[in-house]
């Protein structure tokens, strides 16, 4: 019944499917897939998901499924697969899809080369409207989403551009060379794929020609792919910041989870003991005053969740490109005054709070002071630390949020219990 | 000169410019740009600072801006003023562009209608492709990113869908009816803006018609308004789970980011005060042992990480549509299962840590129990806390994270003091 319900479903359906459905699951609803549309339903999933299925597949039926795979989705899940089943993957592929193959994981992962379609039409520039139409009709077929045709003069190189739109609004005797776009964009081969995006994003592209440092024509990107990388791109912040996997697979066996997910709350123990022993040399303070222990928690607190703020929207800035040297110095000085603020307004308030509960003006004035120094601590670090660690080539999103929290710990105890040390110890 | 350089750039570039310009900067900047590019520009930016130069600029120059603008660009840029000067903008409108705003703004916000354009150009089924192709020459022009005519009855019904290219390979005696799809989907005007991103980024769809309840065509999305709303739907879980609004510019005034930061400060202010009192409650405890004061914070500083990972990777999961209530049960116990395992690991370590620090076994058994009970409910509440906001139609991303770490902090407090007060005790 399931099988019969899968047979009738588009690729991209059966792999949302999978994606929603427990791993250990996965393996039984692959069965029933028929192993035609296998290339298809691998196209549509998500890395994680992907490799855990090929992973179990036999190394001649996975070359199976590789047919007639895109070029880009074929390197990509390849680059998946470990060193000996790859071997065995490779050589089971006929000679043209080897070579095919060979070709797309030349280019490094993460460029543009690597999320590139070599199914690309190239035109002559000498050629006219009626030559064209004439071979298209005899085609009968061209690739998906061809939303422009690509001039090369004979030695491969890309001099023009003429959308397919232009074909039908210009007259049959009109050469290739007349109509073409002469300035139309190239991404360079070696192009990061998140400029890739960017650039794709900013100028509303729906395809775009890549070329080599000679301006050959190589191949061309879609946006399709491009949507994917938006999308990891921008849940690769939220991700790393809560300290999972990039692509973590929700559905992941408990065992898989566990393991990546314990790198952060390894890290998180130590600044945890970190922040411990600074109250730990405070121990004669807090044996006497107990009232310090129990609001020994809330200045550090309200610096994080600042910090946190400012590190958030610096490291958005910077993945949308915003942020730059010639801005970043106008973007410190402005985070350095909301965390003025912020002290200024937190501080009266926990100081009107501590002073009415615990009965102590001298405790609430203590608490403010620490607070505003908090504050301040919390903007400077927030918006300085992902520019230094993009500085020192460090992922601002993975490794910021600890570090900043540590920070805000540490300065929030000191300023908190060192200055009850130093005005309520006789 | 910044003039003159201005004047030679694209549209996107000079949104680009403005976005990474501080606030104050942006309405120099903006007098310098030719009023004639006003539009183009006010269509690529972001709402944010959008608003901020639409607030400022006279309305009857606001209107001339608007003239030739897209359809649903003009319906959101609209939406971000207020209604006084939204009232004096619509008057200085000339009678067409007054009319295609008011039916524009007739959408709902965040639904298909009011990301639609009307710019389709529409086929009727008798009509053979030699017809099309004289038409088009004709017309010599069609708009931006058309890969697709629509083919209507006479009461403007929908009954399919011409690809552009297909008229390429088609032979010109050849009529609509033979050539278009007639299974072609549509999306209804009043879907909800992420629903048709899901859709755009699982089918790889370029553009797609909109129809009515009747299936009368309405207009199109095009890819390029998707992908925004692609970037903006991942950005807001991050945004909100730092308690940033959406769309925060970086450049924003520092008044303004306070205020609205301010918010999350104060709910935070509030949790953190609660957790003072669970602390308070023990304060004969506290009084007495003054170790516990110092590793008071270890248990819910862990219990946060963990319970934020789940938080985190379950919020994902409902944006993607991959977790639904038929799988939710098994989710919810496969994040209970690493709550446990987690809970073992931890507990382990940071008993050993305690027992040899503080050359106190019993502390370091205690430790270890109420790591283990908040390393549990971590798990629990992560996992059950999106699950339960969203059937309360309550955003989880905006506050989940707020009530998690109320909920780790408060059981951590508890099972760690109460533990010791009830076996360290005399
Ligand atoms: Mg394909
Ligand atoms: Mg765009
Ligand atoms: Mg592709
Ligand atoms: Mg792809
Ligand atoms: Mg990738
Ligand atoms: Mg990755
Ligand atoms: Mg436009
Ligand atoms: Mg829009
Ligand atoms: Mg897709
Ligand atoms: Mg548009
Ligand atoms: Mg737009
Ligand atoms: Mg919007
Ligand atoms: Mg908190």
């Amino acid at each position: 019944h399931v099988r019969k319900m899968l047979h009738h479903m588009p690729a991209p359906d059966v792999a949302f499917l999978l994606e929603s459905t427990p791993a250990k699951s996965r393996a039984v609803l692959w069965q029933l897939i028929d192993p035609e549309f296998h290339g298809d339903v691998l196209e549509e999933l998500s890395e994680d998901v992907r490799n855990g299925i090929i992973r179990q597949m036999v190394p001649e039926k996975l070359a199976d499924a590789l047919e007639d795979m895109d070029t880009d989705d074929l390197a990509e899940l390849l680059r998946g697969l470990p060193d000996t089943i790859f071997q065995q993957v490779l050589h089971s592929m006929d000679e043209q899809d080897r070579v095919r193959a060979e070709q797309a994981l030349s280019f490094g992962e993460g460029t543009a080369g690597s999320i590139m379609n070599t199914d690309t039409i190239t035109l002559r520039p000498e050629v006219t409207v009626d030559v064209i139409l004439r071979y298209l009709r005899l085609k009968g077929e061209v690739p998906e989403d061809t939303d422009a045709f690509y001039v090369v003069n004979r030695h491969d190189k890309l001099i023009g551009i003429v959308p397919v739109i232009r074909l039908l609004t210009s007259t049959s005797d009109m050469t290739v060379e007349e109509l073409m776009d002469e300035d139309a964009e190239t991404i360079p081969v070696d192009m990061p794929e998140s400029e890739v995006a960017k650039l794709f994003e900013r100028y509303n592209w729906i395809s775009a020609p890549v070329v080599d440092s000679e301006d050959r024509l190589l191949g061309r990107i879609t946006i399709d792919d491009v949507v994917d990388i938006i999308r990891e791109e921008a849940e690769h912040s939220m991700m790393s910041m809560a300290g999972l996997d990039d692509e973590e697979d929700t559905f992941a066996p408990v065992m898989k989870s566990t393991g990546r997910r314990s790198i952060w709350l390894g890290v998180n123990l130590v600044t945890a003991l970190l922040a411990a022993m600074v109250s730990d040399l405070f121990e004669a303070t807090l044996s006497q005053l107990a009232v310090l222990a129990i609001l020994n928690t809330i200045v550090p607190s309200m610096g994080g969740v600042a910090g946190n703020q400012t590190l958030t929207l610096v490291i958005r800035g910077m993945a949308l490109g915003h942020v730059s040297p010639s801005n970043s110095r106008w973007l410190v000085s402005k985070e350095l005054a909301i965390g003025a603020l912020n002290g200024v307004i937190w501080a009266v308030l926990i100081a009107g709070v501590v002073a009415i509960w615990k009965q102590d003006l001298m405790l609430g004035a203590i608490i403010a002071f620490a607070m505003m120094v908090n504050m301040l601590a919390a903007g400077l670090a927030g918006a300085t630390l992902p520019l230094l660690m993009k500085k020192l080539k460090i992922d601002p999103a993975l490794a910021g949020s600890v570090i900043l929290t540590t920070i805000t710990d540490v300065v929030g105890i000191f300023a908190f219990l060192g200055t009850a040390t130093l005005l309520m110890m006789p």
